[in-house]
């Protein structure tokens, strides 16, 4: 559910806004290994420009560190910085994630054997990143600064290596759970934000989701119990079998963590059109918890229903709904398998979900069944530290604490360059939104502290440069 | 060249001291491959331990990060760590560069195809080295400060990347020739540097061997010149053809390369025995740069004596001589394959080498033929910087100014807390060997330096243990 969970969060960035986005596409050779000499195949890695506002002549390069999917839509839905390019004159920079859009290192092989796709981890990615900024600097001849911003992030936005921190001077890593890690963030929290979120808007709520899933277990058990709930929930795909059950509760799932991450104060079109404060608007349906069965789920669709078909538009509830076709949601099934192994477990009693251990040696067998690889569950703190962040500079890890991957981000100071922006009322990246007059305080504060280190960052290039 | 003089500068580490250092011998499993999974291959690391004055209730770990040969030289030759162990109550840990010494990923097929050889890089090393210390840390269950010191140094002693930087909390870099890069350093710097420490001693010294290269030439292009050089240089093999002159010129420029590194200021013994301010001595027999032909070789012969023969007991000059059995120049010679391109480039003219422009194309089929790889010139600085090092923190880079890899070091104070250490009567290393009576001021004064910067990193690392 983890990952399903992330990749509907990087979803709920691509249907922000209406800009019309305007970026030329290019195209730079990469190494598919960064590292070794064993294999010395070469790929091409796409990205994005524009130079509208750009002061050739000394203006900074706002680079994107594209994530787990195609890069065009990152590009036209990080509105923070189409916004502030102007102010900063600055050159915008899109790069593609290798393996994702048409950044595929094999082709349609990529993702097929460890032999192709073993080469999609974060820090070849990184690589790729420090590569393709030293040639554009290269190609520009002159030196720039380079501002390393990021949406979600994940590794690739937080702290970049010493490698990278020289070529990227410095970054903004927003909703960047890069403690959601073993050992640092305890399994339990992230659903535990999730069901805090529902609980401002009313422990009823809270409490009806938290029955439903045994209500549609015992619904489901008895005869007719799929034929009805399939036709009161105008399911496109009428439940067969139990694990067709366990989808649908897995759209759940992802359903009430997706509301979570976007519960934005304005409406907002992501996976499906959504109102403002959406959570409030779901639970006023889920009021009575003293239902049971039939009534209990009757009751949770009409919740379910605003996440579904706010618009009125849906024909039916596709609960086995795939992500965008221009997120590859395998690659980052693979990433889960190897370096991204964000442990998730669910109670039941803290949280409202159905109950499910972290199982770690189930996960290591699936990913020996599905990618032939085992999981490295230290790998990223191993490669990125966590510990401490004291050899970090210039980082800005913002947080929105409706977040539910908050529960795995850098919520405090950890120096003078490297800081966190917390936004009480943020739900996931709000920061990095264009601009709505119907911002919180919070995040209008929280932008205004990121262009104060931008300014500063520039500054402290610009003396460098001149120093050096 | 310049890959065999490095190679050189290492051996020059091995017979410093007849100290009985003991240490403990381990093993630990390592990834072949730390960044990728295409390769899920492992290997044995070996790594040396001393805990003789450690205070396990606290006390420090100074890692020493091994160099392109087998560890044990290293332990057994790095006379500042072991002097000052008991002081900081440290554990000492010695690790071995993969692919050296017994830790070949790959037996002895290691070096055979890139297949095997390709994971020969210093940041797979690097990433080994990380591991090591987080499972020496794990093995201890509390975190201890790491100092994470060099001698030779090179990528891995001079600045870590973050992934290292987190684990390792602190670096001596001791002559490491981080600049020594294609654009960053001129290639003649190098030669010229050599060349100013014999004309310290004398002029006439210069010219003698500036004249060398020619009267060699002329020489043995005569009829019975080889006979007569072989005979007159006492040459265990005599020379029979071009090459076996061109062999004889290659040893020369390491004999005086070499001579410029370890012009220490006491007797030492390295591959040879030398006595104190060796190219005093040297230049002491090379006075008269008038004379010709066999006139000017035979006088050279007493230079070059010096260095081959000091003790007398040299029954011939073996110029074929190859590296202690316990470094594998093989290993180099790949790195320089890859990585570690570092240019040289000879004049004649401001330096007294025989004039020899630096073709990075003849490298490149020189290394395809070879290795079957492609060098990278740029990877090194694209990987660990070398723009700025305004990400860096807590390295102490120490240069001799003897030393002709310091045209190559950083020379300078970066920041508050990444600053040089210079000593201006220092040959290659020499703060990091043991102390002694004849030490001159300067590396008395940067000893005294380092420790204090040691002192203050474990200080600073104990108060973040305390905040954290």
């Amino acid at each position: 559910m983890g990952a399903s969970t992330f990749l509907r969060a990087c979803l709920l960035c691509l249907v922000l806004s209406c800009h019309a986005y305007k970026y030329k596409t290019y195209f730079t050779r990469q190494r598919v290994d960064h590292f070794s000499f064993a294999n010395q195949d070469t790929f091409l890695q796409r990205f994005l420009i524009n130079d509208d506002h750009w002061d050739s002549n000394g203006g900074p390069i706002f680079f994107y560190a594209g994530n787990e999917g195609d890069i065009t839509l990152f590009a036209e839905n990080t509105g923070f910085m189409w916004d502030i390019a102007a102010e900063f004159r600055a050159l915008l920079v899109f790069g593609e994630h290798r393996y994702y859009g048409v950044s595929e290192p094999y082709g349609n092989k990529s993702l097929t054997t460890p032999k192709y796709s073993g080469y999609l981890t974060s820090e070849q990615a990184l690589a790729d990143y420090v590569d393709l900024v030293s040639y554009l600097r290269f190609v520009i001849e002159e030196l720039k600064p380079v501002l390393y911003m990021s949406l979600e992030g994940l590794m690739e936005g937080c702290w970049p290596p010493g490698s990278a921190s020289s070529t990227l001077t410095s970054a903004i890593a927003a909703s960047a759970p890069v403690r959601q890690f073993t050992d640092f963030t305890p399994c339990d929290k992230f659903g535990q934000k999730v069901t805090e979120d529902f609980a401002k808007a009313s422990e009823a709520c809270v409490e009806v989701i938290r029955k439903s899933w045994a209500a549609i277990d015992a619904v489901t058990a008895k005869e007719d119990g799929m034929a009805w709930l399939s036709k009161t929930w105008n399911l496109c795909k009428p439940l067969k079998d139990k694990g067709e059950v366990e989808a649908m509760k897995g759209y759940l799932m992802d359903t009430w963590t997706n509301l979570a991450m976007v519960d934005y104060p304005y409406p907002a079109n992501f996976l499906a059109p959504l109102p403002a404060y959406p959570i409030e608007v779901v639970c006023s349906h889920l009021t009575e918890p003293g239902r049971e069965g039939k009534a209990l789920l009757e009751e949770l669709f009409e919740g379910v229903t605003v996440y579904f078909n706010y618009t009125g538009q849906s024909k039916c509830l596709d609960y086995t709904e795939e992500a965008d076709a221009r997120l590859d949601d395998r690659g980052w099934s693979f990433q889960s398998c190897t370096e991204m192994v964000m442990p998730f477990c669910y109670d039941g009693v803290k949280d409202f979900f159905e109950p499910a251990p972290w199982d770690f040696q189930e996960v290591v067998a699936n990913c020996r069944k599905t990618w032939g690889v085992t999981p490295r569950a230290y790998m990223a703190p191993l490669m990125y530290g966590g510990w401490t962040f004291n050899a970090a500079s210039n980082i800005v890890f913002s947080n929105g604490l409706l977040d539910p991957w908050s529960t795995g981000g850098v919520l405090w100071n950890v120096s003078d360059s490297v800081v966190a922006v917390i936004i009480p009322e943020g739900a996931h990246h709000l920061d990095l939104r264009s601009a709505n007059p119907a911002d919180p305080p919070s995040v209008v504060e929280a932008r205004r502290v990121e262009k104060a280190h931008i300014t500063k960052w520039i500054e402290q290039f610009k003396q460098m440069q001149g120093a050096g």
